[in-house]
């Protein structure tokens, strides 16, 4: 079943992907048979970061390898690097991303006192700046509001959704048939890259929620068609 | 039963209460057996408004009356006027609302384009404005996400999360035991009244959501406790 998902399937980069949120991402889409290309820039750290990502999705193919030959080999690429190095690893992998799908899942957050907020961004928001920053890519803002733990915790399926923005509609259907590989997570079409730092904001509001109740939230749309 | 919760009851105004969110939280909270005091500037507006929502709700009290008079009588006062007029509203009852609970469901919405943005305010959120005009009244930020015509949809039960923020606790108390009023509404506690503007772009997501789907969207936090 998952070998014939695999084979259907689309190669997905995750570019600074060492981190939590990378890392779990690796998991859970390589538990739906993607392959997945697990980068950084230093190739060591990638390939610890890869077989960590293995040992918990107990299936699945997630290879680690430099974020310069990551991108280039990916049919699709996603960008979970911390917002301080956004701007940096976006501008060397102009040529490797090209005119791929470039979902964007970085959030500018900032700690002001005990509270998470959202710095303002003169593009409006991380994926408009990178629709700025690679006027190729077909940019699309999603996975920002999924935590890093609820990706790693194989023993629960994901819940909630992902809001997906983007101005180009084959790379949105693409990131919502991405999301649809996530059990149960479903897309939810959020209009244009415009909207973009709205859904940021959203994360800064779960943050803020977390604190109060000690939880790792998420959101669901209420009153969609269809549930 | 109606009457019993009715004689507990808190008495609340609702300042510029006649257009379609005032309308629909006088039906929801009049259904609840709470005192409805809907406010208006013009009282023949206010009493029209007050007896469309009666009839609406089929039972529960709710009185037109300026918002002058209704601040001053209520317990709790909860502002729906459209953003333009929430400054001018605020200072104008600064001495009826002294230091009651001000419970600011007012967003800065604006039209670009095709897209729901929200105004950058120098105060950080409408409510953070409301504070800082009237620095002795309980400011709590509630209601911000709740759609008008589901409030007014009486068939239905109301689905979804009211995210509350505010710094003063027995506020904040008050204001969740206030959205536990309409079934099936759910208050989260979104912590400190700074995160007020985050729920606004909450708002202006589910517009432009809604707009992708011709739908009426709302929000449900996934993760926390007790589900």
């Amino acid at each position: 079943m998952r070998r014939a998902c695999h084979e259907v399937g689309v190669k997905v980069a995750l570019i600074g992907g060492t981190g939590p949120e990378g890392i779990g991402m690796a998991v859970r889409f390589g538990r739906a048979g993607i392959e997945v290309l697990l980068g950084s820039r230093d190739l060591a750290r990638a390939q610890d970061a890869a077989s960590r990502a293995v040992e918990r999705a107990v299936s699945g193919s997630v290879r680690g390898c430099l974020n310069d030959d990551a991108a280039r080999q990916a049919d699709l690429v996603v960008v979970v690097v911390p917002y301080a190095g956004h701007e940096a690893t976006l501008r060397e992998l102009a040529a490797p991303i090209g005119s791929k799908v470039l979902v964007d899942a970085v959030v500018p957050l900032v700690r002001k006192g005990r509270s998470f907020v959202i710095a303002p961004l003169a593009a409006g928001s991380a994926a408009q700046e990178a629709q700025i920053l690679l006027p190729d890519a077909r940019v699309v803002a999603a996975f920002q509001t999924v935590g890093a733990s609820e990706l790693q915790d194989v023993d629960h399926e994901m819940e909630g959704d992902v809001v997906v923005c983007a101005d180009d509609p084959q790379a949105k259907t693409a990131t919502m048939d991405l999301v649809r590989r996530i059990p149960v997570l479903r897309p939810v079409d959020g209009g244009g890259l415009a909207h973009a730092g709205l859904a940021e904001h959203v994360t800064a509001l779960l943050l803020n929620i977390n604190r109060v109740y000690r939880a790792h939230t998420g959101i669901r749309i209420t009153g969609l068609p269809g549930g």
